[in-house]
């Protein structure tokens, strides 16, 4: 692990860090803001998955999660959102929905992405060993969070992985991709044309296949312009509902996609997780 | 005025802006957050000017001041720190610190640079009238803050304006531009070689000649590579003390120049203006 950089800021640090993963066969970015703490003490872990088009830089500058990471001594990680670099494919028309900066969360099994596209084993195996090898990190206290893309990661891996993390929210994720274009697009892309392979990173196909956790928060802007169209909470609700699983969905009104949304309710959901992490 | 996009924040708004700029000849681009207010309130207005090679993006991604703003009812301006455009001119050399993004808040007097370069005119004439015209702007109670070529910006302005701003502060400032290399090099390439004529855009030495506030506020990072070669507090905090202002000086161990820094401290600065503006 290499260091890119190290700020201090809100009394801890925010350090961006490059490692060679064997698991995407790349170099891979990624960001850990560290709290202020006590020597030798050790916080618990927030995940934070990001959206289509993003790197590690867009939470990392415009999340404003730093204060209350501070505040509720937590580290906070922001990995990327696909392997890239030379050989790495990408969407064969270049769009933003597929290939680079879309890996969706998933081991692909399709040529030619399968050969770097493995983010499932990225998120899931290799840099937590990183984490736990390199920072003050409680791996027995985690929680995930993501947005659309990353919200879409953070309920499929914390319901897939429920023993690990205590909690998991999001912010406008995509609850059913393998009923909605971007997911459809990705999903065949990444792992073929037999869904049944897509249930395992479809949240509302999950739950319904039996997958439980005790709590989501999520919360979604009206006025989101794919809410409609690629998220759909309702399906969510609808699922939860179903399976007993006690979903907070907050609608907030005149909200957009943007960081300008997830910012302006960081800090709810940090404190969401602070109280079942602390 | 043309708003260029406009998202729901903390509850507010943060839109940015263009309008065609009669004092710069330009088109100029502005970001204001509008924070939650009572139909018909008119709100405090602070001001945020910004430091070299930014526009008012960087402030507006990455300065971390909605969620107090929204608290304690500010409405907050960034200003861009340049004019830009066709037939706008640069820096002989291209370099960072002189020509576009580094307007240093004056009206330029040299050729080829007065035509477009009057920031001075345009950040306390020419966008208060847009601001005043435009939002529910209560424009007898006004702040200004900024970084580093920005703090320059709000300490000249703030000390030559002392009617107009009911407070004054600043991170990590060029405090003396007529003693250190950056404010050498930009006033000469502005105002020429009189150095008379830079003591009105050198905040030491607007102290030395008269000019008087109540009190600043200046947060300083400890680790700040630009500290001794550029931004020099120690002359401002002698010129306070002789002068009898009351400057708040905090030097912040390990704090470097960056966003990092500013964002850390905002909320501060944004509760001391907002109880001296409400």
């Amino acid at each position: 692990m290499e260091k890119v950089s190290a700020n201090r800021s809100f009394g801890g640090t925010q350090g961006v860090y490059t490692h060679k993963s064997s698991v995407t066969g790349t170099d891979m970015t990624f960001s850990v803001f560290v709290p202020p703490h006590a020597e030798g003490a050790t916080l618990p872990v927030v995940w934070y998955l990001s959206g289509l088009t993003c790197t590690h830089a867009n939470v990392t500058d415009k999340g404003e999660f730093r204060a209350a990471c501070a505040e509720l001594g937590l580290i906070f990680v922001a990995p990327d959102t696909s392997p890239r670099g030379e050989g790495v494919p990408d969407d064969p028309a270049g769009a933003y929905d597929f290939g680079l900066g879309a890996g969706f969360y998933v081991d692909a099994t399709e040529a030619p992405y399968a050969e770097h596209y493995k983010m499932w084993s990225y998120v899931t195996e290799e840099l937590p060993a990183v984490i736990a090898a390199n920072f003050p990190a409680d791996m027995e206290r985690q929680a995930i969070m993501g947005h659309s893309m990353g919200g879409h990661g953070a309920l499929t891996i914390g319901l897939t992985l429920a023993d690990r993390f205590r909690s998991v929210s999001a912010f406008a994720p995509i609850v059913a991709p393998g009923r909605v274009p971007w997911g459809e697009k990705a999903l065949t892309g990444y792992l073929g044309t037999d869904t049944a392979a897509w249930r395992r990173h479809d949240a509302v196909a999950l739950i319904e296949d039996g997958a439980r956790v005790p709590a989501l928060l999520v919360d979604q802007g009206a006025a989101d312009q794919f809410l409609e169209g690629q998220l759909r909470p309702e399906l969510l609700a609808a699922a939860c509902s179903e399976a007993g699983i006690t979903l907070t969905l907050r609608m907030q009104p005149g909200y957009d996609h943007s960081y300008y949304f997830i910012a302006t309710f960081m800090e709810d959901h940090l404190r969401w997780h602070a109280a079942r992490l602390t």
